[in-house]
C-alpha cells in the first residue's frame, strides 16, 4: 500500500527530503507547496509537483501524511491544524512552532487520534525526541543538558582551539554559512531556548513554551574566560538545561534555562566540537546517556523527518497512534531559585586579610567554596592579585547577593567574570 | 486497561525490573518464574508471585506480555516461542539468544503479528536498537562502530590512565565485579561479537549470527602498545564494527568484526571511558551519530527492557505491531577482504637503505603509507631503530602479505605490534 505525502515547503530540508522519500518503496510525494513555482529547485524535485496552494495540498484526498518544513508560526500552524483536523498525521521540523504551540497541537492530534511528530525540531538528525518518548517513556528523568546550537558550539570551539576572539570566530562562522548575518537568535540563546522548551515538555510531560526559558548567550564570553576555564580543566559550552526537582510538599517543579557553562574535561559533553550537537540525559534507572550528531543541515534534518514519516506510515498501516499528551502545567522555577555551581574570577588587593573578607561575604550568603586559587597578575599594577574560586551548588539568588557584597568590599577591585559550572 | 506481565527470570535485571514495572500505572506483574522460590530476592519482589513453572507463566490467560531475562539459549528460546505462538509480545534482554536465533524468532513474531523486542540485548540502557529500527529505518547505514563491552573498556581505560598492565587491570576489574572469574567471553571479544551480529542484523536487515563475526580480543594488548598509540594521538578501544559495502556487480555485502583498534583522539569514541559503552553510526543522510551510556548493570538494563515493555503495551492497546523482518541473507566478507588502516611497529637495523627495503615490501603488496616515524631505541643494543607507520586503508590480505615479506627481510629484526586504525 503506497501512502501519499503532501510536502509543505521545499527549501534545504524539503529538497533533501524529496530524494529520501523517492527512495522509499511505499511512499510517494503527491504535491509540494512552495512560495514560488519558478524558483530554481534542487535536482530531483519535479516542477510538475509544485504548487503555491498549500491548503489544497493538505486537503488532497490522496495525501495521507503531511510534512511541514516551511518554518515559522504562520501559515505552518494553520496548515498543521487543517491536516490534523482532517485526521492526517503530520511530521514537522518546525522548532519555533512546537516550542510555542506544541501542547495545543498535540492535544488536537490526540483528539483526532493521529500522530504529530517533530524529531527534526531539536538537534537535527539526533533521535532525542523518540528516545525521550519511547525508550525512556517510563524513566524518571532528572536532568537534560544539551549542546543544541551548532553555531555557538562552532564559535566556542574556534575560540578554544585557535585562540580566536569572539568577534573573529563569529565572522568566520558567518563566512562559512554556520551563522546568519544577524546572529542574535543563535548567539543570544533564543534558538537553544526553544529547543530546551521542547525537550522539557517531552521529558516531563509538561507544557513548557519558549518564553518560559531563561536564556543568556555567548556574546560576553572572552578568550580570557576560555583560557582560565581550560587551565582549570573545563571547556566552555552553551548548554540548554531542563531539570526536574523532587516534590517536597508542593509537588514537582522544573527549571529550564540556556547559558554558557564550564563543563569538566572528563564530561562527555566537553569533547563535542565544531558544529556538532549532543544531548546528555540523566535518568533514574538508565543512568547517564548521551546522544550525539549533526544538529542542522539539509540532509541530517531531512533524515530525522524521514524517520517520523516512516513512523507515521507504520501507524497508519496498523491503525492507531502513540499518544503524547503534555497535559500538566508544572511550576517553573525562576532563574533565581535554580541551583548551580559557579566559577568567579576576581581582582583583589594583594594584602593580608583580603581572603578573610572575601570568604566572609561568601559565608554570609551561604555559598561554600569547593576550590580556590590565587595568582599574581603579571604585567599589571603591583598590589593586585587574582582570586579564582569554584563554589558548591547554590541557588543563583545567593550567588547574586554574594556578588553584591563583593561590590561593596574595597579589597575587591573587579569581578572579571562569573560562569556557571556543570556538575554534581 | 491494565496489562499483565509474565516475568521469566528474577536475577539482577529481573529484580530491578519488578520495581520499575510496579511504578507504571497500567502494568501489573502477574507471576515471576525463577529456578528456586526459596532463594533470597531483592526487596520489592513478593514471594507470592514466584513460581518455578515458567511454561505456566507464559500460558496464563492474564499474562499479556512476556518478559524474558533468564539469559542463555534454553529454556529461554522455547519459552519465547511459546509466547509468540500464543500471540503474546515478548521483550527480552537475551543477547546470546538473539545473536543466534534472532531471524527465526523475528520471523515467528512476524507470522503471529506480535512484537519481539530486545533493546537491552545490546549496550544496556542505550536505545541503539530503537534508533536503528525506527529513527534510522529509512537511512542507508554505511558503518557502525561501537564500544559495546564495558569490561574491556574498563581494562583499557586503566591501562591507559594508570599505566596498569593488562593482568593488573583485569584483576582490578574482577575485584570490582566488572569482569567474571573466567573473563574469556569479554576479553576475547565473544560478547562484543554477539552484539555486533545483532546490530548488523538490524542495521542491514540481514540475518547475521554470532558465528559470522570475526573476533580478536584485548589480551595481547600491552602497555607499550597503548603508550605508542597515545603518543601518536590515538586511544586503543575494543570495537565492534559492522559495515555495508556498495554493490558493485555482485550486489551488496557486509563485514562484521570485533578487534582492538586505534581511535583518533578527536573521534567521539576516543573519550568513552571506564565501563561506559557507545555506538557510533555513519548514515548516508544523517551523517555521524553517537549513542553513549551504561552498557550493563541491573538498573540500566531493566530501564531498556521497560522501554520495550511500554512499546509492546502501546502496540497491544492500539492493535498491530511494527514489523522487523531480517529476511535477507547478505554475503559476509571474510576478514581477509575487509579494509582497514594499520599501525605497524617494527624493530629494524639502523642503517642506510633499510627504509627502502621496508617501503619496497609495502609497495609490492599495494599498501601505501600515510605517516611514518623513525625512533632511536634508548637502552637497547646499538644499531637498532624503531620504525612506526600508519597505512592508508587496504584489505587485510595485503597487510598480511606485507608482514610476511617483512619477516623475510634481514633488516627487520622484529614486528613488535600490528594494530588496526579506525578512520576514513
Amino acid at each position: 500500500m503506497t501512502l501519499g505525502i503532501g510536502l509543505l515547503g521545499c527549501g534545504t530540508v524539503g529538497g533533501a527530503l524529496v530524494g529520501l522519500i523517492d527512495a522509499q518503496p511505499d511512499l510517494e510525494i503527491r504535491q509540494v507547496a512552495v512560495r514560488s513555482t519558478t524558483k530554481a529547485r534542487s535536482a530531483g524535485v519535479s516542477s510538475d509537483l509544485l504548487t503555491t496552494d498549500a491548503h489544497a495540498v493538505v486537503a488532497r484526498s490522496d495525501v495521507d501524511i503531511v510534512v511541514e518544513v516551511i518554518g515559522g508560526i504562520e501559515p505552518a500552524r494553520s496548515l498543521i491544524i487543517e491536516a490534523l483536523e482532517a485526521g492526517k498525521p503530520v511530521a514537522t521540523a518546525n522548532k519555533e512552532l512546537i516550542a510555542n504551540y506544541g501542547a495545543e497541537l498535540l492535544a488536537l492530534a490526540e483528539a483526532k487520534g493521529v500522530d504529530l511528530q517533530f524529531e527534526a525540531a531539536v538537534a537535527g538528525a539526533i533521535p532525542i525526541i523518540r528516545a525521550l518518548r519511547a525508550s525512556l517513556g517510563g524513566e524518571t528523568i532528572h536532568r537534560i543538558a544539551g549542546i543544541v546550537n551548532g553555531t555557538t558550539n562552532y564559535i566556542l570551539t574556534k575560540m578554544t582551539e585557535e585562540g580566536a576572539s569572539y568577534g573573529d570566530a563569529l565572522a568566520e562562522a558567518q563566512h562559512l554559512g554556520f551563522a546568519e548575518r544577524d546572529p542574535t537568535a543563535d548567539v543570544e540563546g533564543f534558538d537553544a531556548g526553544a529547543k530546551a522548551a521542547i525537550m522539557a515538555s517531552i521529558a516531563f510531560g509538561a507544557d513548557v513554551v519558549a518564553g518560559d526559558v531563561f536564556h543568556e548567550g555567548i556574546s560576553n564570553i572572552t578568550s580570557t574566560d576560555i583560557d582560565f576555564a581550560n587551565r582549570l580543566g573545563y571547556q566552555i559550552k552553551l548548554l540548554a538545561i531542563a531539570e526536574q526537582f523532587d516534590a517536597n510538599g508542593d509537588g514537582p517543579s522544573i527549571g529550564v534555562r540556556v547559558h554558557p557553562a564550564m563543563v569538566p574535561d572528563s564530561h562527555p559533553l566537553a569533547s563535542v566540537r565544531e558544529s556538532f550537537n549532543a544531548v546528555f540525559v540523566e535518568g533514574d534507572s538508565s543512568g547517564e546517556l548521551m546522544f550525539y550528531g549533526r544538529g542542522a543541515g539539509g540532509e541530517p534534518t531531512a533524515s530525522a523527518v524521514l524517520g517520523d514519516v516512516l513512523d507515521a506510515a507504520a501507524a497508519l498501516r496498523r491503525g492507531g497512534h502513540r499518544p503524547m499528551p503534555l497535559a500538566q502545567r508544572l511550576p517553573i522555577k525562576p532563574i533565581d531559585d535554580l541551583p548551580s555551581a559557579f566559577c568567579v574570577n576576581l581582582q583583589v588587593t594583594d594584602a593580608p586579610g583580603v581572603l578573610a573578607q572575601v570568604a566572609g561575604a561568601l559565608g554570609e550568603n551561604d555559598v561554600s567554596v569547593r576550590v580556590m586559587e590565587q595568582h599574581d597578575i603579571a604585567g599589571e599594577e603591583a598590589g593586585t592579585a587574582r582570586l579564582i574560586f569554584i563554589t558548591h551548588v547554590a541557588p543563583e539568588r545567593q550567588l547574586r547577593r554574594t556578588l553584591a557584597a563583593f561590590d561593596k568590599l574595597a579589597v575587591v577591585k573587579a569581578i572579571d567574570s562569573v560562569l556557571r559550572v556543570l556538575g554534581e
